[in-house]
């Protein structure tokens, strides 16, 4: 029998979000709780994350709850699993059976694991700017760069459900910058937040341009963005420089798959123009003929950012 | 009522392959018509091909034949149409309604048009190195290079229709070669047959080493291979540039879908493993760690070359 609500959880490298969702995507309620176990500790770790829960399904009654859907970094949809992620020290080196040992703890419920990226682009097609569309590619700018690719209206795991990885495709093929995951040059290395940060301190140390960056300890993206709305050049060529970089990678993209879209989530995101007007002509200078011209949208998520992670894990418990 | 027969066409730049084929792959009849007509003869070339399939039909009966199975350069599978083929004078910036006409003058038989190396991803999936996989990527390496790819059994039309332009992905991306495109730095551009008789060409230029290339007029990529295997360093190292480019943007492909393979097939193909090892290499080199050490197969096709495009189209017609 079809049940009224699901509960979606995502869980991040500081914390995690666990909120009840219902049928229209509203959250009903929802908590976050802490993700920063130790090694040998994934037991601790998922023991609060179904006592929370429990606890939250108390306003709906957990025999109303059809199932749980989880978004996890290195989240294996075909094994339930978290497999070694690197940002999660209770995860690290290791395969978690999340799906498992969730289910068990409640009531055998089903539970539903895949990736934070691929969340984001299911809870996107449901109830954000990827509404109706069958084929488009999500690409979130967070501390990484992650991706959800979406094709006759599924997502794509591949053979071994680890597919859309597009962070970590080739964005410079010569010296490009040493990546976490131990290749080169990779798009994440660039056009993350760190990626943006990076290129500050590159660059600031390149010339001696004045730039209000120049009084910054410690630049975030979210500085180089203040000093880029005050009209500060440096700034505002950091982000030409990032949106050209993530054009030319997403011209690529639209080669593979085709989309109707190319969405862009997460804290880049918000800088605007100031970063979507130089995506939109990288990619349409590397783009073949076909698909110039605006064909392929680029839209940013129509997701509130706090909402959005919950609202993904809860739609693959449909 | 299913009936025992499919017919494939194959069109190319020069010729078209047409064949009637069983359930089980088998070639029942085949032959070869010319492609080269002019601009506005679309209609004379289309009735060429009706003719044809009825001369080559009465060899089974045209009632026992399921349907028409067309591979063409710029094929949509959406709308059964050839849309602005750069190699057929007769399809030059135009829309050639294929699928309508070939239907109206053959009984109204479904007919299915798709390009070329989906043809041929379909083919070798029914018949070829990736019977049973559900994940895979063909890539043909022709006078250009295309691409099929399969997820979840199935072609990837995309939006449009006209994904899978893998050959146009950017390889290089600063001073690329122009392609045919209008872009620059294509993969076509480095690695197709093409592409190889252009390496050749310009590192002719670059010094005077010795090779057995510089007797040769009009340099094509056979001419490479049969230096290469006689020991020619230039040439072999011509091999190895290519394989390295392909390896580096087949990691990228990785990246995208995850597929349990890479099929290769087309001329360069046969250069074994000349273009093999260093595909495979550069692949390792640039793909993240949860796909390395040969986790994702590199593989021949497997299919006779001049099988294989009858069979990928008629395999679309089931």
């Amino acid at each position: 029998m079809e049940k009224d609500y699901v509960v979606g959880v995502d869980i991040g490298g500081q914390t995690t979000k666990i909120g009840i969702v219902d049928r229209k995507g509203n959250i009903i309620t929802q908590t976050v709780i802490g993700s920063k176990y130790k090694s040998g500790e994934a037991g601790l770790f998922i023991q609060a994350v179904c006592d929370t829960i429990r606890d939250l399904a108390k306003e709906v009654g957990m025999e109303n709850i059809q199932g749980i859907g989880i978004g996890a970094p290195n989240g294996n949809y075909y094994h339930g699993t978290i497999e070694d992620a690197a940002n999660l020290e209770w995860a690290k080196g290791i395969r978690v059976e999340l799906a498992k040992e969730v289910s068990l703890a409640l009531d055998n419920l089903p539970v539903t694991v895949t990736n934070d990226a691929n969340a984001a682009a299911v809870g996107e097609m449901m109830y954000g700017a990827a509404r109706g569309m069958k084929n488009f590619i999500m690409i979130t700018l967070g501390t990484g760069v992650g991706s959800g690719i979406i094709i006759n209206g599924e997502l794509v795991y591949g053979h071994d459900g680890f597919a859309g990885e597009l962070g970590h495709t080739t964005a410079v093929k010569h010296n490009g910058r040493p990546c976490g995951c131990g290749k080169k040059g990779c798009l994440e290395t660039y056009c993350s937040a760190m990626g943006v940060a990076r290129t500050a301190g590159e660059w600031l140390e390149l010339s001696d341009e004045p730039s209000l960056l120049r009084e910054v300890d410690n630049i975030t993206s979210k500085d180089v963005f203040e000093a880029a709305q005050k009209g500060d050049a440096l700034a505002l060529r950091i982000f030409e420089f990032t949106g050209k970089k993530l054009g030319e990678s997403f011209a690529d993209f639209v080669a593979f798959s085709a989309p109707e879209a190319i969405i862009v989530f997460g804290g880049l995101a918000r800088a605007g123009e100031f970063i979507f007007k130089p995506i939109r002509e990288a990619m349409e200078a590397n783009m073949v003929s076909i698909w110039k011209g605006g064909k392929v949208k680029l839209l940013p998520s129509a997701l509130k950012e706090s909402d959005a992670a919950i609202l993904g894990a809860s739609a693959l418990a449909w």
